[in-house]
């Protein structure tokens, strides 16, 4: 891990119909049925609203204001994948822009999410190419220092194994290690399948309070009602 | 002040039409005809833009990572309320979506203002239920330690009693206690009666250094033109 | 330089074709142009989404809470030009809103670049003005203070000159001196001269690994593949 | 609430007693005692280490950049008071120096807390004089504008009356309302009663799990060992 | 990876000789002789000024405002460790005071690096137990909420295995991966060995632009010197 | 301005006396006698407490990890100088240790002001070597991209010549442009000049109320006492 100046060719994906399963459920919903955990800090927001996506991931290490591996990465992308993109320290640089974009969905990625800058979003939206960032900035950078790719990066807080699921939304990114993406999708059909019954429920004018039971836990826990 | 494990059923709202009229002259309005006092920080931010609110508040203070009170202020909301929701340390995990939305909608709550996160932003943009939040993050919470119910709380910096009027568009939060509402509405309206005036004056390239007859007091402070 | 309390009326501004021949570009491409210098910090966001603009400086120095020598700037105003207001301290108070945004449009500026806040966006987009800001906020300001119009000022990590030009959109906000701005209208043209054809072979999955022979400086660099 | 540019000369302050006895705790002791409310949020830091005091509240109200009543409040003083200086916006400037620190110290104020700048911290430490503040700035600020003086006020996200008792310490600096102070004083006293026979305890090794009974609250949470 | 509700109580831990050689390092000249990679981000701060730890990592993983497992990760401390604790969102309430401290002092802990705040820091340096962290707080923890020991944690941005070596002092945090720790030793020695000649050299005046021959290469890439 | 990958080598510096005078006023002093402008951001920070210089500028444009040009700076340095850091863009990476200290102390430097980030910190220390930075890590850099040296910068919000005073302490840093030094100094002078008769009344209990003549402008602006 965290080997500088290597590109892993050989990546194991997740299964990609659980992949791409995912992504229907968006991002909240998959993080529950993970059980609350592989989570992107907040700060990262898409950067045009209402796209949401899965994928599997290929990784990309970055040093601060040094975009030269976008490229390098670019031939790793097979068609379904997310580029992952972690910076060795926080920048916010636009590292990304319409023409490396161009390249990215030529080769099949759905999107990207980068711990960094990114720029052109007025055309990246009209391509239709999702990103999201923890920056917008029209700051360049330079091709001088090596990193890497497909090996495992932190990236925003979350840990990515080249291959684990991407799922991303206007609320977030979420990632499901490849070994747990099947169960995570049962847990997450299994999450939603009585959430229209909620929804109507509480539409209708039930509490949760009822709905859940939660009024006995409550007292116990000590809850006063005061008039 | 700050009883933890409360629930305060009855509180005295402000004047449901003062409420309801502050809301149109939208919250820098407000805000000025208050004096300049009630906003909460600028960080707090519409999740989706244009909506423009006004309502009584009713509140709930939360611990960070815990929606449990969540679903025991849902019972107190009735139709003209806005929920303010503040919490003990500061946290970004998303402590309300799309359920939950669609109970306080049933209820009659015309949008929530929470100083934490909230999620399913899409849907709720689709449900046009307006939430100001200082972020947006999948993250779910627990459901473990009481907080309390319409006791006063401090919400991204401003004080909020149960029943004050709170006042919320594009430009961020103010917050009209109930007492003030009727003197505060009056100050509003008396701001903009002239303002169509000034802004035809404005738009036809009178300078407000004119209109506002600002020379005299700008020379007399001392201030230079060079040529 | 930092002189407070003056106005300099009379402000050499940039060649007109060439202020204007640059907001084409955009912020990216111009700060390539410039040798990647001249970037406003990437806190600096527009208020509503779209706006490409390009224009002449003219400058003024706030200082906290204080939107006085804001009057004092609109007569300076010509058309074409673009405000530029820095403050002494960071502060995120709306000091610009819907009157002086029709005030600075009748007197023909394009748009504003504020290092602090800014409020009545929603009426701001619908009069077609554009704002880059630190912050949106309601709150109001006072004018008790003098300031300065048309000195140099640091604005959001920038140097500006009255006169310069600045070219803002999505992306950000870069300012040219005005002494480069031919030079640089140039250069920004000579970039985008082969963009297309380079997006063509992007788009057909031509790698920037081989269109821009990154493969031997990689390999030089010790770039090691593993299968 | 919130009148700007009224000082109320006729406070109620907290018993002195208590008041007094409450600085022995310290910070998180009293903040345990009263049920874990009431702290300002931990960007307020001492400007030099190991102060720990406690006093009466006696509250300013400023505006960004000008501490004309700062002037004010030192007349409000009595001896055993610390001053409580909250800002309507964010704001970093210097608003208190050794100047103003002479002027406090001679009134008998304990302390200050201010949720913006201060500076010439190396004299302050030198006169003893303990400063909580947001930043440390050389930054200097106008007399120009009225606040208000023993109002209610919010603090670092803290709701302070005047007379209220405050606790500041190297952790941060806590609110005690005045009507609670006694018995916050008695909770105070009972948690620190037995605190030398746990420290004794832990200190021979004896487990927090063993001590606390967690072990089997820990199972029935479901927690599970593996070897 | 990211299970919830485990300890595991077998971990390899990194071998002891170099754990403790590493420590003798420091931070800086360790980040180094990795590659540059394994530093926890800048805002890990310690608590107090001074020291220099290093041993191998117990991890913990905590949620938001509650510190129930710091109790449970004490019991897996062995003489030589020291404590990794992340948390699943920001915070920065005070999970760790004296009592913890004596804990974990008496079970052999040489310092605890946690992303989130601490309290008591006043007698945490009178008992001279090291803490690395994002706040200090007197903000308490509930104990309610299940999270992990000894599972990988990503603390601070930087991913920590059980066994990890920690190298902490006042320039920050840099974790060795237990496989590496004996090369990382060797290379840090090496770094280290000529540093006494080169701080003799530029003491004496010589720069380092001909210390390290980078007059040729500086030229080559551009720099023009001029008069 | 702002070009890259030039060394200016014969700036002008100010007046030694006025440089070396300055510094015993101290930032805040200084920063008043030249009307409140000059001073960088408060996030600057001396990275050890206590030192207080002054000097002349040498100013070296920087991109962000890469500390190339601190090599070029260093032979640009002649005795009494402070060197000034800027960055392109915000970065908190350890631009400068030990070694560079030992070479720009050998050099007469009395210090460094760095937008970035600083290690070594102890050792630092220990040298008297004093810096002010907006971070302190231990990440290094790498040496690969120009920046120029001894052109104008802006430093943490500052502009900053070559040639300019720099006035430092735990307050903060100003700069005064060489051609104000001396009326800068004579400014401060008489600032200070009463200030022992000022603290001496205010140390007896004078109020700044009536020692500045307060009473009536306070009147006068409205402010109301009540009893």
């Amino acid at each position: 891990m965290f080997e500088l100046g290597v590109v892993y060719r050989n990546i194991k994906r997740a299964d990609k119909a659980a992949a791409d399963g995912l992504g229907k459920f968006g991002s909240a919903t998959v993080h529950e049925a993970m059980g609350r955990v592989g989570l992107l800090k907040p700060y990262m927001r898409p950067i045009w609203p209402g796209a949401q996506i899965s994928g599997t991931a290929v990784t990309v290490l970055l040093h601060p204001g040094d975009n030269w591996m976008m490229h390098v990465v670019a031939e790793q992308i097979q068609p379904g994948d997310v580029v992952i993109a972690a910076c060795t320290a926080d920048n916010t640089d636009g590292f990304f822009g319409d023409l490396l974009a161009t390249s990215f969905q030529a080769r099949g990625a759905r999107g990207l999410v980068i711990d960094a800058g990114c720029r052109d979003v007025k055309t990246l939206q009209e391509m239709g190419f999702p990103v999201w960032s923890r920056a917008i900035s029209s700051k360049g950078t330079v091709k001088a220092t090596l990193g890497s790719v497909n090996i495992p990066v932190v990236c925003a807080g979350a840990l990515v194994h080249p291959g684990d699921v991407v799922v991303a939304d206007d609320d977030g990114v979420v990632i499901v290690p490849a070994g747990m993406a099947q169960k995570t999708l049962e847990a997450a059909a299994a999450r939603e399948a009585n959430e229209g019954e909620k929804r109507a429920k509480l539409g209708s004018g039930v509490l949760g309070l009822d709905m859940y039971n939660m009024r006995g836990p409550l007292e116990k826990a000590g809850l006063r009602y005061i008039d």
